[in-house]
């Protein structure tokens, strides 16, 4: 039942409405990997950082069951760094900086025990890296979930056609999804991204929940209304973590088992959300996530027997 | 079981990308009527229009077990009269042409055969019109649920807090709740207005759902993904007018019967934003709502067994 995620491990900058995080850890494996190791272990990590990084970062996640064979550390390099700043409504953002570093050259290297992984998760990045991971797999594994973003639409639309051609479950935000398809009605969008490879769709809402889309079928599950949303960084992607974290663990990835795994996808990102970066997804616990998955089945479950 | 709605009869005139109306019914009573009298009959409707209103919608709401005692028809005034455009997103509006006519000084009476209403909806009306209603009625109804809008917040907020400690349940949208409570967090702001008098808030999101707060619970209903929205007028009456219906019908005002009924509701509002105003609500069969209700629970049930 392992596990590869492939990512950026990074240095983040953020700003909100509530104050300044100064420079924290962050990236789109670091949170997938802080998510689904809640599931499943070993999550093998495949990723770059420089010499920069933390190496207390490194034996945190190690320590939570997270395998480093795959992540790259470039003695002569900086890790890759974002600062941005959120508006008011947490949904709209502005990217101040953005430095590459180390991750302007990445060409991911599959370690050979991590060959034979079961599910597969090719966090953002660019498209020729996330095919090569692809390319680099010797036994196609049972689950391929993508994340991309706007940018790559732009840059390099031609190459992320491809990729979506050789995944099970695309994830992006509507925004995106609008894009990529070029529909506006996101059921519509959702029929033409169905038809350029992925047989599953996730369209993440931020704080409108997310989309389920598979064939003529559709799942919604709400995200959960909070006092506070403090920061956003990196609820997507721990969405992400819990959801294949929790298909890795349970093995089962039919339609049904996705409805679930979304549902604990966005309890996850629930917690996310609650501090800066991960301060709250690294320290939360079994009993925390059981008590949140059981206020999401409060939120949402009725009865109805209408004659 | 008797209902009593109180609200507006309109003519609208609306503009979305999908075309034009031209003059067609609206009011916020209209909705509600047609949605509720598929759950309970009859209903006692309250309003006013000028003799411009056609018979044929009198009688058509006649049919439909819709009582026109407290209509009151002004032989020398022209019915209430609101335009408006739709941007791309359908979210937001512009109002073109508002020309109240009758509405300007309109006195709800409440005919003796309405008295025992167990069910009373006051529609979106100036504070002081929904404030005479309550005082008309001789014997408390079981259930008040009252709509109301921004403006009011900003011309009669004195007169809309009096109101509010009178009625049960208060539903309002996103914007309105931040308006009322001065807070951003839904979460916060549904806090502060269940202090203000009403035990239960309905906070409706258009496109991304519904909430339902209560003392220290919260449920959602998503609203159904379609392929278009074709126009978004009386969306939200039409929700209100399933939710207090099937209250009325089942004569079950627990929290856990409401959530139901908000599902009705949002089952409704789905059929009204199919086609231009009433069009689509008025020819909607029970066999079309049970369907669409089944659709809602595909849309949100899941199992989880978490261990």
């Amino acid at each position: 039942m392992s596990l590869t995620v492939v990512g950026t491990m990074a240095f983040d900058e953020l700003e909100t409405p509530f104050g300044k995080s100064g420079r924290i850890i962050g990236g789109s494996a670091t949170y997938i990997a802080w998510a689904a190791s809640n599931f499943v272990q070993p999550i093998n990590q495949v990723s770059i950082v420089g010499a920069d990084f933390p190496q207390s970062e490194l034996d945190a996640l190690k320590a939570k069951g997270v395998a480093l064979d795959g992540v790259q550390i470039k003695q002569d390099g900086k890790t890759f760094y974002w600062s941005g700043k959120y508006h008011m409504d947490m949904n709209t953002r502005d990217s101040l900086v953005t430095e590459l570093n180390v991750l302007a050259d990445f060409q991911p290297v599959i370690p050979e025990n991590y060959q034979g992984s079961e599910f597969l998760i090719l966090g953002n990045l660019t498209p020729l890296v996330q095919m090569s991971v692809l390319e680099q797999m010797k036994v196609r594994p049972k689950l391929i979930v993508m994340d991309t973003m706007n940018f790559w639409m732009e840059v390099a639309m031609d190459d992320l056609l491809k990729v979506l051609t050789k995944v099970d479950v695309l994830m992006v935000n509507d925004g995106e999804a609008r894009q990529l398809s070029g529909e506006y009605s996101l059921v519509k969008a959702a029929r033409k991204i169905l038809g350029m490879g992925p047989r599953y769709l996730i369209i993440k809402k931020g704080e409108h929940g997310a989309l389920l889309f598979h064939d003529n079928h559709v799942f919604f599950a709400p995200a959960m209304p909070l006092d506070d949303v403090y920061d956003p960084t990196g609820a997507g992607d721990t969405f992400a973590g819990g959801f294949i974290g929790y298909l890795a663990k349970t093995k089962d990835i039919s339609f049904e088992n996705m409805k679930t795994a979304i549902i604990v996808g966005s309890a996850m990102a629930s917690f996310c959300v609650e501090r800066f970066g991960t301060e709250r997804i690294r320290e939360v616990t079994h009993d925390d996530i059981t008590a949140r998955i059981d206020q999401f089945v409060q939120l949402v479950n009725f009865d109805i027997d209408l004659v």
